[in-house]
């Protein structure tokens, strides 16, 4: 195919789906590969303050991938891909989630590693091409390694991704923990928005057995600011649930100070639910004490018990 | 699950597959992990001649892998590995094939390389880890490499393979075209194998969509002796194609002198391998000139054209 090569992220990027985009490509043309840099929807108003703090060019919005060539960075389940993801060719994968349900027919590259951030990944893949990491390379991957793993709070952070982000941090010229904390800070700012759109920022949709399942994640440091938009919230959940014939559709609201998330549950499987995560929804709500990470806290039991 | 953790390759085990998962084993080991390297069939000539020649003791027979957590190693499809496998908890994949159907419900470390073996990806993660390669193992898995890559001349085959390639036989004390002239005689040694044993011996089986395929494939030197049982050969694909309800099962017998395969075919689905392959069959019998690899050359045209 003449078609160009995206580096992408998911749909409703975060940052670090956002700068392991920017760091790759960066890195493929420094090998002389032709890729570009690309993102499958909006940036958020975190992802937003990085790139203006390091003065990098928003990556092209792809919304068709239809015959492209594709990497996939911090993803690699069809259902959270770019649109068009079953007619384009995967040529390359690097994450740090479940694997999912890419096939090719091809072998890639295929670079997954239960390590907090993708970035971490990344900068191990600069190491081994024994290419330098510059200043602001090294900002946007501390960027996405701080915002995934919540400055380092998150139990998917490793023993790696401390050294690493050390590392960065002493490249890029910045305090990690300072800089984190600016940048929780903006991973807050859910700003004026509407309640349809504050459940899909940060969303997920995943394939276990034959059910649809939603997982929305909302992290901050004013959970009752979030609460006291509860009853529209949900609505806005049971819509989507109808809309796209969801089993269920949960939303952690992550109080990242805390250390623990409020569950708010719409669609019929409350009961499923419930035995997955251990606990019980009073009028659509539960206390999930210490949860922090969808991926890691989260989805294995809900996969395990639809599957 | 209190349940060991097996390192294991496919069934109908070849050499790069045994020698990975006891590289990997021991290389586990090193860093203190409790693993038992595994197989998933029977030990065939070219892989005994080498267990022999390096002193090594033969990996533990696994018939069931139900409960039990798997490192997978050269293969990373559900249809090629160990019974039960769907049962079973996937902890690690090391592979260098296409990638397959395994999905996991939490992040895992999965690495695939576009490289001529998995004892080559093998040989950077001892790398990676700062553990050294001793005579034994740096045996083991330049078996695996020049078994997989025939000596280096298959054409997936990279330079990575062939540096790979003179730094272990170094460390072995072998010179690696003497040693792997070696191992393809072994290759060829069909010995007494009635019909149906021979096309299985090197054999693994595709799901594209919603068909089932089988590829086998016999490496020889002396290709006529192969073709002598033709007949013999057709009525057993023929048996399996019937047994097993395969849309069609592809016989590559693959001449590593002349650098050509001689492919046979059984099942209905021929018009729809000549398209992918563009060749065309008489009396079920096709040459396939510079075919040497099921992986690069085969798969891809029939996975594309299945699904």
């Amino acid at each position: 195919m003449g078609h160009p090569i995206y580096v992408i992220g998911h749909q409703q990027p975060d940052t670090d789906s956002i700068c392991s985009a920017l760091a790759y490509a960066r890195l493929k043309q420094a090998q002389g590969a032709d890729v570009i840099p690309a993102r499958a929807g909006n940036i958020n108003p975190e992802t937003r303050f990085v790139l203006d703090r390091w003065d990098v060019e928003t990556p092209t919005l792809v919304e068709d991938a239809t015959a492209d060539r594709l990497i996939l960075v911090d993803h690699n389940e069809s259902s959270q891909a770019v649109l068009g993801v079953r007619d384009a060719e995967i040529v390359e994968v690097v994450d740090h989630h479940r694997i999912g349900d890419i096939e090719t027919s091809e072998p890639i590259f295929f670079r997954n590693e239960p390590v907090g951030s993708t970035a971490t990944i990344l900068t191990h893949l600069y190491d081994e091409a024994d290419e330098a990491i510059d200043t602001e390379t090294a900002g946007l991957l501390l960027s996405g390694l701080l915002s995934d793993t919540l400055v380092l709070r998150s139990p998917t952070t490793t023993d790696t991704d401390w050294s690493i982000a050390e590392r960065l941090s002493e490249t890029a010229g910045v305090d990690y923990e300072e800089y984190g904390k600016e940048l929780l800070q903006q991973k807050s700012k859910l700003g004026e928005k509407q309640p349809r759109e504050m459940v899909l920022s940060d969303f997920k949709e995943f394939t276990f057995g034959s059910e649809s399942v939603g997982i929305g994640q909302i992290e901050t440091v004013e959970r009752q600011a979030v609460l006291d938009q509860r009853d529209a919230i949900l609505t806005a959940m049971s819509e989507l649930v109808s809309e796209r014939d969801y089993a269920v559709f949960l939303l952690l609201i992550t109080d990242v100070l805390e250390e623990e998330s409020t569950a708010l549950i719409a669609g019929d499987h409350v009961d499923t639910v419930e035995d997955a995560l251990d606990t019980s929804f009073a009028d659509r709500e539960s206390i999930l004490p210490g949860v922090l990470s969808r991926k890691r806290q989260v989805v294995p039991p809900l996969a395990e018990i639809f599957n």
